[in-house]
């Protein structure tokens, strides 16, 4: 399948064989969203409306449900909280979009650029509150615990990823500081609180697996800046670079570059809107230098540990869903 | 004591004598504030420090240690609970004044005109979810149940206020709606859970009792928009009606308003940014059609509500100080 082609389908195919074992309850988890949203106040109802129809690829909601059927019959519980999990994600884009003024999210405009900057803020706070408040509904601390402390950890995130902008002394440990915060704690809590919905004995085990495939997932999406063809000018986007955010790729090639390539990338970083052709020589440069390689050998390293951490689960095709959904991580284009 | 005087004091005499029966409790709190927010990332520590300075009246909080006094000894959660409520009170505080691009607050500059916009946004998130997560250590659902229907409801009040831009046919009701949204159920939940934290049998009356001061609370609050002199200017500031925020003064003069008055407040509506002339010519017409006498009748009519609610409580020090919030709350001009 070409590049183009995979990046018109929402979800992959390989996605697709993924949600096969929950695909049925997942429908269920789409109703569930909708009814925790609903709101008799207009205003609301119509950016809950476009904000379901932009929801992505429900990979969070997809690794509770499976988290909750690795050990025979699953919690009817693991539906509302697959929810919670999407829509606290989906309160962080609504949030990430307003603090970037991104413009478009998966093909649709966002809520800041349809609505209003206003709208955005107040809405991110509304879809997290109203996830809160069914989560509180459920009844059962130990949840709370998780998701109040993940939801917390993420704000910490975007207050480290705002340090990672400017910053070529950001270090790896920044770095994987960073990207544990912003993305692995809520893949980790989407499969510890899936866990805890019927598989409660796997409940460190699926935790770990998915805080360390999430280390793996956030490392790919920061190598795809650097590789995935931008469908407008068929060159890597670099949309990172231009907006000065340091990520792993460049992290790695650093002490590598020659004098004259260092002096290019401190030139981008000096260059307020950095042009076309420098964040292209600046994706080379770090290509050269093996950044991309050796970043892509880190996100194996740690896809290789959250296999491992499957190794107690016994043999299913829901386990097989979750190691597929490594390969797939790794894999993803868009 | 003058206008300017008062202004320039950050907590009245009137505020100091209601904060007598609960005064050393109240600097327990802000130490459990300063905990609750404790971060080793040196970004979020010095915007707290910031936000921890311009720290306001401690009214919310007054209200949840009083409300724990009131049938003898209080439960010491009360200080974690009236901690939470001030957290929860200044993440929202932090999100409007991002929301309305706001400058300064309480004489200070403001987290997102100091810091930025993205700092802000986050910064919001951050003291919502550690208050949050302070609650959820706890370990009481009830707490949880209503102080996160009460943050739910925050965000529709900053959705309803939306509404009440630009809105000349914004109505009574709609104009109640919003108050006790955006106000009055935080105040509610502030005695509520202080009612809960030793006083258990006076729940629903000093929930009550809250909610009606709430009302009363956000009616003087703009009323003063309309009757407090700038200290700039010497006139009303009428912020709001620069902003077309439609509150209770207009609501009630605009069934008398002569034909002329009305194409005055109209052209105000339909002028992007009203000058001074326009701002004060509005402010004479809505005060000549009675409107700011009508709104002190409402406000009143909450007010004695709000006595009538403390009925069943005991004689003692502690009612009488909730007695004289009421008073407070009217009277204040700052």
């Amino acid at each position: 399948m070409s590049t183009a082609a995979r990046q018109r389908t929402p979800a992959t195919e390989a996605l697709r064989a993924i949600q096969g074992p929950v695909r049925e309850r997942l429908e269920l988890v789409v109703h569930e969203m909708h009814r925790i949203v609903s709101s008799e106040l207009p205003m609301i109802e119509q950016v809950s409306a476009h904000l379901l129809r932009m929801r992505g690829k429900m990979f969070r909601p997809t690794l509770t449900l499976l988290s909750s059927s690795v050990d025979g019959d699953p919690d009817p519980r693991g539906i509302r909280l697959a929810a919670v999990v999407e829509l606290m994600h989906l309160a962080t884009l609504v949030h990430d979009d307003s603090v970037d003024h991104s413009v478009l999210r998966r093909g649709l405009p966002t809520v800041n650029s349809l609505f209003s900057h206003q709208v955005s803020v107040i809405m991110g706070d509304f879809l997290y509150t109203r996830a809160h408040a069914a989560l509180v509904e459920v009844g059962d601390l130990e949840f709370l615990r998780i998701l109040t402390g993940v939801a917390n950890e993420l704000t910490i995130g975007e207050m480290r990823q705002l340090g990672a902008v400017e910053g070529l002394e950001f270090s790896e440990d920044d770095y994987f500081a960073l990207i544990r915060s912003k993305t692995a704690v809520l893949l980790s809590a989407a499969c510890e609180t899936g866990a805890l919905c019927g598989a409660t004995r796997y409940r460190s085990a699926l935790a770990r697996y998915g805080e360390l495939l999430g280390m793996a997932f956030q490392i790919a999406d920061d190598i795809l800046d650097y590789t995935s063809e931008s469908a407008v000018t068929g060159k890597p986007s670099g949309l990172d670079l231009r907006e000065h955010k340091v990520t792993l790729p460049l992290i790695l090639a650093r002490p590598h570059l020659p004098a004259a390539s260092r002096a290019r990338v401190e030139e981008l970083f000096a260059t307020e809107a950095p042009d076309d052709q420098l964040i292209s020589d600046v994706v080379a440069i770090v290509a050269e230098a093996g950044g991309i390689e050796k970043a892509h050998q880190q996100g194996e390293r740690f896809a290789q540990q959250a296999e491992e951490a499957l190794d107690p689960l016994p043999d299913s095709p829901v386990r097989s869903a979750l190691t597929d959904a490594i390969s797939y991580v790794l894999d993803r284009r868009s």
